[in-house]
């Protein structure tokens, strides 16, 4: 792949040396070096100078780095973020596509600061919040966010994404070379304490104010390793960028990327035309998404077999065995995660089932990743009675059936809720990681997500998981996409009801037609669900309400509801 | 593969679970875990509990154990030991082919005890000497090398190979089961100082008495992990054991194993006929072997492409072309590992050389491993001045000539020489491991090992490094194996002395003629090395004296040469 000429001040000098700076005696200590995920660049930077570390390609100027100079600009970047007074500890936001952020990934902890970065598609009232809570001392910010910025009370450093001189970001950066008098790293510290904050991720916050998920470099460093054994990544890997990196960090693959001396494409617009001109040119191997987002995928025109095997890494929701199917059929294999804490193992036994019955236990999110501790699902507290947050936790039967809350702890955890110790408390009730999320465990002791606590569809006394309903929905053979609610129902409380997206395919069939293929879905779905889990309502859509991740909005779908 | 019917107490209880004890409130914080190797194999036990974790097939009664049984029998051992008298930190002694080793690697830790595993080829007097010193305080013997333990003052449990009842170390074991009463792992306590010592290996002490290498639970959990990622091992992995697991941990592979949920296979015999058995009939995709090793087998008779991929990890001295090229031709990748703490990164620019010249790259111990700290090469202290053990070290340039110590620092570090200070401060100092190596740095921060500091050769005033004229002198088509040593010259004060073994093929050639063999041989060596490093003197022998793990002994060549 082509190199892009980078600017004077992105060329690290002839030998340069990748040794920080020890805070103190003790910061190493011979068998003693605090972890730290900054470690990986660096390493990379000196094994394979010359690899081409991140590539920015379809933007009127592209752009691309080798690590050795990649690595110069994050030094760059660090020390721009000191001269402008960043102090350690001090958050550090960032508004931009993942070509920045990626970068801000290592060049804010390598100042010792926190990054903070921030979702692109929230409203300039919810990023004013952010901006506020997490009280940032500085903002990157893209040319195409900056309204969202408009009255910030901290300086605001602007890229117009072009990697050239006198573009505000570049000379930002070039100030920071020159502030570093030609130290280099040997001028920068490294952390001492491994258990120091890395970054800041703020919830999507569809009930009340968003919450800033705060991790540690010690935290990040163990889970970058995981993902990168877990998904595989090795030097001759190139990772797609098609997940947002404001979410979770990217899932911790910015580290994990660079820790495995990998190749990343960036896109400025993550479209399908883009996406899929990247899988079969650019030899791309990995890549993370929602199985929304792969759905997308794999509907479009562009797709087509790809010619080097590529590995789906799927989270944020389970993949049904159609969409698992069709990522195969084009060479693609899906790896399921969540978290990503858990990883769905295959089984030996389940390679000689259909690919119907394989992908019922490929929706599991299955058991913690090779450096998480443990995983369980646990009773939640009854409703109404008065929560002991210090009380052990009790453990659902593993029966596949009784649902309980998924909790855990260990190093890939999140530390706390930034400034919210109270939210933390709730969250750690009984010394673990409540995640919200309702599951059964198998007697495997795999888990499977049901549903989101406020997800769950209660009719007629029944728990009805929104997922499991949506999971066998989607098996009907002109279901492209499914979302389904609660809805008011007079005498069973509640009742599903499912927003429907067909197939292509599947469209002239339907079309005008709504109440017969209600009527066939809802056939269907007798065959296979319990009564109460079957959809009273079935309305086809042209498209479904989702965040900046993929993630179907059903706090939207439920105010369709509201109105009907 | 086949698995054998266990004995009735290796039998997990039906609903196992895998949690243990927390001591304190403190040891699991939400986002805080003690990083603790004892994590993977009980990890891989609820995953694939059903899954061949270790096999152990050329014995009279061949034993084989899935995970959930290993784990239990684990868990046996841990009880076992508590049950007789081993505390927290306590040493644990092992006398006994790998297959015993291995499980020792997870039990004592279990136990919070600390493995002490003894070469098997040491003396009544040098064992004596290392129980004595490490204080150990019971011990775990095979009949084969009681004679060994004979007059110890502190318990031996024999193990006579079995794995069946009546088995004096099968006996141990059940009374461990009966012991925990049940309680499984939740009697067992979680070690809350994951810098707790794990594990004590004795040096082979050619020089003065054995030293004991301590090293901790977060230094083994995170040297594994590189391992386990450098190697490429997973879970589709099947490792051949042909290092003794008592050299160094085996290279910490015991827990990469468990934690890639890899299959192991343990040979009580490690011979050329069982190991090409396995290497063509039972899948092995791995195995770690020093230099001669890799010799010895790639000469057998038995030797032909393997049907899968394989890689052989190499550490202990630097792979001759012919080595790298020969394994190829037999469908086996030769990896180059030091320490194992760097490994020899391919760069691109390699592919398009001649095996030849490759393997002069592939010969160089390369840079860190991915959770590896800076690798160094510094001035030593020069001959007869007082050594500052706290001066900042001095890396020598990086010019591919100039020879320095290697040194090291970091978490895949040892902690410290037990129960011995004084060499402990010798040997870090400046803050790194000094280990006795001597390399140069090449321009691209490969360092390539030159010699031990007691094997280089001073002739005429100039350092001929031993390894650099063996390297040469093994390209000669009729040399199957090499060593040089120093032997004292009138006039150069020393030359060099090579011992070669010839190829099987080339013996005809020169059987009956060694003067015209060493004539030929020098001249091979005067076309490519300077003068003062061409051997004086060549003796060809029919074997070179090897220690366990396959270094040949110099000092007793040494000791050929000074009765010359």
């Amino acid at each position: 792949m082509q190199l892009f000429t980078p600017t004077i001040e992105s060329i690290p000098p002839k030998g340069a040396t990748y040794e920080l700076r020890a805070v103190g005696p003790a910061t190493v200590r011979v068998h003693l070096h605090p972890l730290n995920p900054l470690h990986f660049v660096l390493r990379t930077a000196q094994v394979y100078p010359d690899k081409l570390a991140i590539l920015h390609p379809d933007v009127k100027e592209p752009v691309s780095y080798s690590y050795s100079v990649w690595a110069q600009r994050i030094q760059n970047f660090a020390y721009a973020l000191i001269r402008a007074g960043v102090q350690p500890g001090d958050r550090v936001a960032v508004i931009a596509p993942n070509w920045y952020v990626s970068q801000a990934h290592h060049g804010v902890i390598a100042a010792r600061a926190v990054l903070c970065p921030i979702n692109t598609r929230l409203t300039h009232g919810e990023v004013a919040y952010i901006l506020e809570h997490s009280g940032a001392k500085i903002i990157i910010v893209d040319y195409e966010f900056k309204h969202l910025v408009e009255g910030a009370k901290v300086p605001v450093i602007v890229s117009n994404d072009t990697g050239r001189r006198g573009d505000p970001y570049e000379d930002f950066l070039a100030a920071g070379r020159q502030f570093s008098n030609e130290k280099g790293w040997s001028g920068l510290y490294w952390e001492p304490d491994e258990n120091a904050n890395a970054a800041l991720c703020y919830t999507s916050g569809t009930t009340g104010r968003p919450k800033g998920v705060m991790t540690t470099l010690r935290g990040s460093y163990l889970a970058a390793l995981a993902n990168a054994y877990e998904a595989g990544l090795t030097r001759d890997s190139v990772y797609l960028w098609v997940l947002p990196m404001f979410h979770a960090c990217g899932w911790t693959y910015p580290w994990s990327i660079t820790a495995s001396m990998a190749t990343q494409i960036t896109l400025r617009s993550v479209s399908n035309p883009h996406i899929w001109n990247h899988l079969l040119n650019s030899g791309v191997t990995h890549y993370c998404g929602a199985p929304t987002v792969q759905i997308g995928l794999i509907s479009a025109p562009e797709a087509r077999p790809v010619p080097q095997p590529v590995k789906a890494i799927i989270a944020g929701s389970a993949p049904t065995a159609q969409l698992i199917g069709d990522l195969e059929t084009k060479g693609i294999t899906a790896v399921h995660t969540y978290g990503p804490v858990t990883i769905c193992y295959p089984q030996p036994a389940w390679m000689k089932l259909s690919l119907q019955e394989r992908a019922r236990f490929l929706a599991r999110q299955g058991r913690g990743f090779i450096t998480a501790a443990d995983i369980r699902v646990v009773y939640q507290p009854k409703e109404g009675e008065p929560i002991d947050y210090d009380a052990p936790l009790v453990d659902v039967p593993r029966d596949g059936a009784t649902i309980g809350e998924v909790v855990m702890r260990g190093n890939i955890t999140m530390k706390e809720y930034f400034r919210d110790p109270e939210a933390t408390r709730k969250a750690f009730r009984g010394g673990y990681f409540n995640s919200g999320d309702l599951a059964v465990m198998y007697p495997d002791g795999y888990i499977a997500i049901q549903d989101r606590s406020k997800d769950i569809i209660i009719s007629g006394g029944e728990n009805a998981s929104s997922l499991a309903i949506e999971q066998e929905l989607a098996t009907h053979p002109d279901v492209l996409e499914v979302s389904v609610v609660a809805r008011p129902h007079p005498r069973w409380g509640e009742r599903p009801m499912a927003f429907v997206i067909l197939r292509a395919n599947s469209k002239k069939k339907w079309v005008g037609k709504d109440e017969e293929f209600a009527a066939a879905l809802k056939k269907h779905a007798r065959g296979n669900l319990p009564g109460f889990a079957c959809p009273e309502w079935v309305q086809l859509v042209d498209e479904l309400p989702k965040t900046s991740t993929g993630k179907i909005q059903k706090v939207q779908l439920r105010k369709i509801v509201a109105k009907l």
